[in-house]
């Protein structure tokens, strides 16, 4: 069976969360998400400006995942990502990362059909993704804000077909999603994607005592952790040095030898600079890892 | 015919440099290259910490390409490159991301062979690539530094098959190049690649009139701003301002929708962090833009 989650957002990610539904780990689940203005904007006359922003970046559950303890790792499978046939783009004044530059807000809603968006006549190929997932940290964190538990982290490759691994803080886990995107470039450098609503199917595992020190992402033939932070060159040292971690444990090689390693085959990439943190990918190719030992390498001690 | 050029170094770009040839545009060179210790580290046992600074980063030339004046381009196809048999990479203590974790300077040999390079028993698929090719500017800079008259932007797209246009600012261009990795990720993390001597052929045409403000590569379906700076957030503004700027002028649309376009089709990717200043690549899909309208879009305005 597949398990439906509608109508239920949160906020945040914390310990206030209270679930709405409780599955076994091996489930599969269905989400309905809203669009990250919490479908306010209905027309290009609607200002970003003018929105309840008490109501901005919902995400749908929580999920409470049985089984799932502080300490292990959740292992969440993107099966499919359906987005609706429209969506909003907007800029601010203020917003991105040439908000200084921005003289007056403006509204765009891009029609979605046949896997391409209309951008005021501009055609864009669409690739659906999540913005915002994540579980129940130790302390309360605004859905717009990306940190270890997930939460806004404007990954594109959070995609159909990759698996993400979080780690899971408070029992049950606590999983939400929301703020899906029709299709985003690396950077999301206005601040918004093109937000949409639209519904997430997921297969939720537990993989005990394996809680990575940051999400951790396998799309394709790589591995990437995915390390937010306010200062992007912190973020870049924390990835590195968990690439290095991994690659020496791995590899039973030298620190200075998984150092000059990292520097031949791991790329630094950028997921987003626009959120209160930014957040980086540290792309690690799977022929030098594998699954296990990378979440052994940078497991994370909490108790 | 093709020219060549062999045992002429220099060790900055700018004013002082004095070409060895003079070649017609449409001229193809091919040009033999130091590794970026030029050539001083034998084996295992030397140290970066040992070796002559005043010798890092040789570039090979400078070739005087004839009818180059200042305000136009340099167009460089990179036709072929081919590394010798042997690499080297190094960590050294205050070196890279992660220079503050080092305790000791170690070298590493790696033996090249079918494409594939040895780092102490791992093996690595080599993608051969330049890491400092450049004009002389204005003024002279160390080849050890990247800028808007190229140098040493460690960008692994530079390969065969990619295009550079490269601005303009003395009479002849003053073109040189040398640095080359057997491979490199992007970030260059432990402050070398596996730098190796070789050989490389370059076709040079002269465009007229129209420098871009910063080197702008071409490579498969794409082009990349290579934007350098000491702080990579300025970098990625002043990338992003000129990426907004060239799909303002391509597509004949609104500076806020091109802002907004730029957030769902353009890629803020990582050429090096390790250099005095930072490279970054601002992406942009060649199905919005044509090279000349991006070129004109940027145009330098030197006098």
């Amino acid at each position: 069976m597949v398990y439906k989650v509608k109508d239920s957002y949160v906020n945040s990610f914390g310990p206030s969360m209270k679930p709405v539904i409780k599955v076994k780990s091996g489930s599969v689940v269905t989400l309905h998400t809203l669009d990250c203005f919490s479908n306010q904007i209905k027309d290009e006359s609607t200002l970003v400006t003018e929105i309840d922003f008490s109501k901005i970046n919902p995400a749908t559950g929580p999920i409470f995942v049985e089984n799932s303890k502080r300490g292990d790792a959740l292992k969440v499978r993107i099966l499919d990502i359906e987005v609706a046939d429209r969506g909003v783009v907007a800029v601010i004044p203020g917003g991105g990362v040439l908000g200084s530059m921005v003289k007056k807000p403006v509204t765009r809603i891009c029609t979605i059909k046949d896997g391409y968006a209309m951008l005021n006549g501009v055609k864009i190929k669409c690739i659906p993704m999540i913005g915002v997932i994540g579980v129940a940290g130790d302390e309360d964190v605004s859905c717009g804000v990306p940190g270890r538990h997930g939460g806004n982290m404007d990954t594109n490759l959070i995609r159909k077909g990759a698996i993400l691994y979080l780690p899971v803080f408070r029992d049950g886990a606590l999983f939400a999603v929301g703020d899906l995107h029709a299709v985003m470039g690396d950077g999301e450098v206005c601040v918004t994607g093109c937000e949409v609503s639209g519904k997430v199917t997921l297969e939720l595992d537990v993989i005990k005592n394996l809680a990575p020190s940051w999400p951790v992402l396998e799309f394709g033939e790589n591995y990437y952790l995915l390390v937010s932070h306010e200062d992007i060159n912190k973020a870049f040292r924390e990835g590195i040095k968990l690439a290095v971690k991994i690659l020496e444990h791995s590899l039973g090689i030298s620190w200075e030898d998984a150092y000059m390693l990292a520097s031949l085959v791991v790329d630094l990439e950028i997921s987003q600079v626009v959120d209160p943190k930014k957040t980086v990918r540290i792309k690690i190719p799977k022929k030098y890892v594998k699954i296990e030992q990378l979440l052994e390498a940078i497991r994370m001690q909490i108790l």
